[in-house]
């Protein structure tokens, strides 16, 4: 495999010196600017051989790199060991950005290369403006993978279905129209969209070439020339082709896009995304190209009452498939059962399963037993499957696609006796948790405002998390998705009503154990007073915490009201759905707790 | 006066036909961008009438605006009746903004004229391109004032003195060469410095040229060609001559800044700042500008030990001043005496000169009885002065310059009996200036981080406030400065040990009575953990809130402690500074409250 490895890096090398290349970037993404990759876009691991989630891949002729985030620091270093590619730790202060490193290290007169379709316009014109001060030249279409991995996997072509208006709520036309009011206001004639989700959610089309993402590998126009879908038709069976005709929407084979942006009249303003598109499509468009932010974005992540009918149903199933699980792993555990964070995953799916709706998981489910709890994006594999004993915490963030609705919830549970270190933490978490649940917040507040609500507790005791608090979640979609977040960083998207997000603090004790607590919540209106209209969140997701964790010496008296008014909630939801056992056993987690 | 004001707006139009100007914007600034005006730049307030100390004068060939904001919608109506100058109520929905207004108004080939030096950089390059898109041309050189205004008041000129370093505790040239190192990592050889405080600040030196900001009307160049103070000569004494001698910083007339820049070489490259450089700076200095963020906002709001022991010993003197103050109203009221609110800033006015090291007032004191305290940047004046009765709620906010401290307080006292109301709205404000107060959060976090803190309980009733929370401070400087803010939008600036900023909440009842609660606050070190380095606030200000406005029903035991522990400190301080009589009222006004 090393060997592999240093061939291959070899033959880049080879390619890089017959086009005047100086050093390569290869970031880990698609030109979709995906989260998650189709094997036919892994090119960094098919090069490197690292497999972590992020990290770009940097060559020059006689050096090589991954700049990997502290998450992957030990992993790559160990995947790398013999390939001749170092590890850059990405995120110590001493480490250099990518561009700053190759504007130091190469010689004016240089040249790097990039596939243009890998980088957003943002990034690819922040890359030139870098280089060009320092005299390297940046070519935007060094793509040689297609010559040199002659077994690269096809681009996924998994066949194409319709979402119905029943759970969408509006028929695509009624989207297309509205989209097009938002491109209009932008100034524009026409919008291309790269966003895989915002093709999805546009047409109520859904597939499943991403894992745990229900979408196609497309592009979309609209605009002028009409509704063009440009997407494998193979995936496009009969149905799905006279669904699209019926509304006007056409398909062209997913590689035209390039030829036919650079076919559009001159006088047409193409709205792009400085975030989502390619900066490679910058170049075709020429002054025919608008970049702003998505316009697509902030329509899609407001639901309609249809979807949040639809989340709500499928709220009911997803917690009745945790309450089952939760009761699962008790059993097997007091029964002295063998059972490993595998274990809790397939305990989950194989209860999820039998949900009516049930499409895929929303992404891998996390099972992090003691120390792997505290590993943030932790998932285990045959090697690292550890088994549950009594003696410490278990944190499982999990989440399915329904037809109707997407869910993301955590819960951290103790399989024994808890310290009071252990009760001490996750009440902290759980006081930042409550507080955003039940903030109010005046119409415009961004979700960056209200996020020290989730830390301030934490921070007073010098303790804290490095992830955000909140996602936006999609509907029958990825479950992460913007533009609205609850972060440290101003995403400047204000919490609109029908936008639902995930509330999940956390605290990680390295090699000891991790908790989160996560529901998702919808925000909405809250009263109309002199001071203006003001909005708060309802809490969506249904499934007890463990009351074996708080510490209700530390909690005031409106927190602990608000526990046993949620549990209540959950109870008078969900009991009527579960057999008598499973009633006793979640009446018995849900008694009010008190000081 | 009416006449007057038909007569100026009308040889400004007789000056724009001669120039084919077809709209004019005046705005209410200087070529410094300053926020308080000398008489020389109140243009606006000459060509209009109006007196509000914001809102922009905008002439066409047959209509004129002022674009005023809530606070001045009314007053702005009052003066302009009959000038023929109309209010435009900034900030309803409805109301364009002055250049989108411009934009739909002015056919294409239209001509609009600004002077370039009241503009910066940003509002004059956003205008440029705003302009440009509808084929308008921006005439950056319009300025016909001198012409028109014949007795135009002259730039101040009063006497420059140096602040000492026993003061200052960092000698100019130190100061120089760090924002110098400032400027070499921005990729710049100079620095052209057009705000007054930063120049003040750089060269340890002050004026009286500003109301209650101590600073001199000048430009600083610092760069190859040696520091150069542009000032009008007159200002500089014999003594301040050979004070900047020694430093090598020489002087040359104000009026030269232009020539100076366009005759530096061309491949100097002179740092201006985005926000408070002229955007007639940009065609002077063409290729050799880089425009940035200010280089030196941030060394300035960072105090160094001697400034943080002159502004504790401010505050001693600053806080007698305000217990004898609070004393003195309390007793002219039970006496039955008349007292106003010109008088309660008389009180103030008194008892602060009594201190050692008075400069000035920090700002005009607000003192707003009943509904004058809900106006939030009321100012008494002869017309408005309200007479003192015991039946409502007064709000004070007030500071001095002392030379080693600039100090700024809120205080809201009841005359009388409050009501319940009344309490339950200060212990609302209360909370949130306790919560930032005891705020604790890691190196690297943002004001705008921790605003909602001292908002969500306002929130959570259906209450708020729209000014900021709290402000930086200079020393013995202007009372507002940046770069950290701490308020809902985001100004990018880490909360840094050695800030000093206000913590003010504030809530206001229309038409009844205002509350705020002002401290200052020092950004100071907490305490190193696992998860990194934390800081937390130390309060700087020592003056008592009125105990009997307290709702302690709505306060945790914390925030009961935290008032009896603020009151404790304060009596600790200040009591050995008092005599007899105020040691009595200070310390029943200190009193523990309970539940």
């Amino acid at each position: 495999m090393k060997e592999d490895i240093q061939a291959r890096i070899g033959q880049l090398r080879d390619a890089m010196r017959a086009d005047g290349v100086d050093a390569v970037i290869i970031p880990q993404t698609d030109p979709h600017q995906g989260e998650y990759l189709a094997d036919h876009w892994q090119v960094r691991r098919w090069l490197s051989g690292f497999t972590g989630s992020a990290g770009d891949l940097v060559v020059l002729a006689d050096e090589a790199f991954i700049w990997a985030d502290s998450r992957y620091w030990l992993q790559a270093a160990q995947q790398l060991d013999g390939t001749g590619i170092s590890v850059m730790e990405d995120g110590k202060p001493e480490t250099p950005a990518i561009v700053d490193y190759l504007c130091a290290k190469l010689p004016s007169g240089s040249t790097v290369g990039i596939d243009g379709m890998l980088f957003n316009v943002s990034a690819t014109r922040d890359m030139q403006q870098a280089f060009e001060a320092k005299g390297i030249s940046l070519k935007v279409d060094f793509n040689p993978i297609d010559t040199l991995w002659l077994d690269r996997p096809a681009i996924p072509a998994n066949d194409v279905f319709v979402h119905p208006v029943e759970f969408s709520g509006e028929d695509a036309v009624s989207k297309i129209g509205r989209v097009m009011d938002e491109v209009a206001k932008r100034g524009a004639d026409a919008i291309f969209i790269s966003d895989l989700a915002e093709i999805a959610w546009t047409l109520n089309i859904r597939s499943s070439d991403v894992e745990c993402n229900p979408v196609a590998t497309s592009f979309l126009y609209l605009g002028p020339q009409g509704a063009t879908l440009f997407i494998d038709q193979r995936k496009i069976n009969a149905d799905v082709e006279a669904y699209l005709s019926a509304r006007n929407i056409s398909t062209r084979p997913y590689g035209d896009i390039l030829s036919f942006l650079s076919g559009l009249p001159e006088n047409e303003h193409v709205l792009i995304s400085s975030g989502q598109s390619a900066g490679a499509l910058l170049p075709v468009l020429g002054a025919r190209a608008i970049v702003g932010t998505s316009a697509v974005a902030m329509l899609k992540a407001v639901k309609n009452e249809t979807q949040l009918k639809g989340v709500r149903d499928a709220m009911l199933r997803d917690g009745v498939a945790m309450v089952r699980s939760l009761m699962e792993i008790e059993a097997t555990m007091a029964a002295g059962e063998h059972l490993t964070e595998i274990g809790v995953g397939d305990i989950l799916l194989r209860n999820r399963r039998q949900g009516e709706r049930f499409f895929d998981l929303s992404f891998e489910t996390i099972a992090g037993f003691g120390p792997h709890g505290a590993i943030v994006h932790y998932s285990a594999t045959p090697e690292s499957d550890a088994t549950l004993t009594p003696d410490n915490l278990l944190l499982i963030d999990s989440g399915a696609n329904y037809i109707d609705g997407t869910t993301d919830i955590t819960r951290t549970i103790t399989l024994g006796n808890p310290t009071n270190a252990q009760r001490h933490d996750f009440t902290l978490v759980m006081k930042g948790h409550i507080a955003l649940a039940t903030a109010i917040f005046p119409v415009g507040t961004r979700g960056a405002q209200l996020d020290v609500l989730a830390r301030i507790n934490l921070w007073k005791e010098g303790l804290s998390y490095l992830h955000g608090t909140g996602h936006g979640v999609g509907h029958f979609l990825n479950v992460h998705e913007g533009p609205q977040s609850i972060r440290l960083n101003d995403t400047l998207a204000p919490m609109t009503p029908g936008m639902i997000t995930s509330n999940e603090p956390g605290l990680y004790r390295e090699g000891e154990y991790g908790i989160r607590c996560e529901n998702l919540v919808l925000t909405t209106d809250a009263f109309t007073t002199d001071f203006g209209h003001f909005l708060k969140f309802e809490t969506l997701t249904l499934c007890p915490f463990d009351i074996r964790l708080f510490d209700t010496d530390i909690m005031t008296d409106e927190e602990i009201r608000w526990v046993n008014d949620y549990h209540a909630m959950v109870c008078e939801r969900l009991l009527p759905l579960l057999d008598a056992p499973a009633q006793e056993w979640l009446i018995e987690k849900t008694r009010p707790i008190s000081k």
